[in-house]
């Protein structure tokens, strides 16, 4: 087994070269828009979401030539998020990755339908490539990548996480809104990843309860950086949270608490995978880099 | 044959009430974008989309208990282009469908977020419902809309429209916008629907011809009504077109040709339908509808 830092690297560069692949180029009319939506994907982010979506497609067998659709799909949807959360009438966040965000770099408009055509895309790719070995099974998967993604996954946390600004949320609602906001693609990126491959059912119930600590881990770790990191070390806005007085992990329950909830977290996710044995160390390893990351 | 007024609102009625069924209900969590949803998508609009997906499904012996869901899917994402397009960063428009826009009514970050979850619940509703005979066909649907509503289909023709503002396209660069911003669509409605049904390849080819000419003659009659109806009659803002100094038919050449033009494309479309024969129909009178509204 390669040790980790070099198969994260290796994937990561995987992930980048399929992405930059599938995405029109910039020279295809509309260019200002293929642009946008390559500026948008290409050249950063940690890749969490196809690292999970690699590591659990190892955990079922699966080949990798399937699950790099699976995880760019979700990236696609994960990059849309961003673009648009970032826009004046949410965030307004001027900075992602260590560059201008969309609206900033091109104009909103632009950064609109830059968002909106990367969500189309995620969905064409997961009709389009090879991914399973039937039909139905990829008819589930786009299913389950909708339902993620829609009003009772990703775009619902997000509406949560808007009406909570200057409201005081308890833990248990603020769990519910990141299980939506951020748990619901964690989710189905390692889902996503494992059914690529053969998944038992009694594994993909220890799959989804190691996603949803994953998940949580992954936002509470996410709160203690915004309140602890420079704007220079996470290539996005620090402080932004506490500004916006925003509830957070960190506000509820305070930086020893917060980083202490990760660290049990992580310990459940490593416990749900016990059945799965040592085809899931990579998951395993995975969880420990979430836990213990700086960026 | 029961008369076209009369089959007309017996589509639309039956489309209101599974796009009812399918929304998640007003008062689930998070209830302010699921209010926002059904406020954008129930209650208003000619359901043009639709319509054509029930009439090709006629024209193929479909079922409607399956055309219904593809009708939705397409509705879903044209309800979800409109509410991003009248945005302030996009058209800046107060009114729609009679109604204050979205974006108006709730705020924009609520229209945002309402046009993201929108389109992932039209690919939801296409990956979930049983629509085709097999998977692999179905698979093929939910492709056929994620490149119709993508970037090199209505979202890209949107992008072109943008760029269009203030420069002088002429009738082949304002045909090459309009194919992608309203075009892709339509070709999906009528393409989609006939997909529930058998299916002829030489079918598929006639189909795909009338649906080009019906999305353009669709497009030179709303440049028509844009020009000369009121507010009032559209239940948008009229004249909005010229006052943005944008492209049109009747900017380029004139309201009386634009008009010849439309019943030019009608007749292409008629056309196209001979080798259908009867089942054909309902196809025909939506082509004379689309020419001939005045709404």
């Amino acid at each position: 087994m390669t040790d980790f830092s070099t198969w994260m690297l290796t994937c990561q560069t995987h992930m980048e070269n399929v992405l930059a692949d599938s995405l029109p180029a910039a020279g295809i009319a509309p260019s200002r828009l293929h642009d946008a939506m390559r500026y948008a994907v290409l050249g950063g982010g940690k890749r969490v979401r196809p690292l999970l979506a690699f590591a659990a497609g190892e955990a079922t067998g699966a080949d990798r030539s399937r699950v790099q659709y699976a995880a760019a799909a979700v990236e696609l949807i994960h990059a849309y998020s961003l673009i648009h959360d970032d826009m004046p009438a949410m965030d307004d966040d001027a900075l992602r990755r260590g560059k201008p965000t969309v609206h900033v770099e091109f104009d909103e408009a632009t950064a609109l339908l830059t968002g909106d055509a990367l969500q189309s895309l995620a969905f064409e790719m997961l009709s389009t490539e090879p991914l399973a070995d039937d039909a139905a099974s990829q008819l589930a998967m786009v299913q389950l990548l909708a339902q993620a993604a829609g009003s009772r996954g990703m775009a619902g946390g997000q509406a949560i996480d808007l009406d909570s600004v200057n409201t005081a949320l308890d833990l248990p609602e603020l769990e519910f809104m990141h299980i939506h906001k951020t748990g619901a693609l964690i989710r189905a990126s390692v889902l996503l990843g494992a059914r690529c491959g053969t998944l038992a059912d009694q594994d993909a119930v220890a799959l989804d309860h190691y996603a949803k600590c994953i998940g949580l881990a992954f936002q509470v770790v996410d709160d203690v950086l915004d309140a602890e990191a420079s704007t220079a070390t996470l290539g996005k806005t620090a402080g932004k949270d506490a500004a916006q007085n925003k509830p957070t992990y960190v506000s509820l329950l305070g930086v020893t608490r917060a980083r202490e909830l990760a660290q049990e977290l992580c310990t459940d996710a490593h416990a749900a995978l016990e059945p799965l044995g040592p085809r899931a160390d990579r998951l395993r390893q995975l969880a420990d880099f979430v836990v213990e990351r700086s960026f």
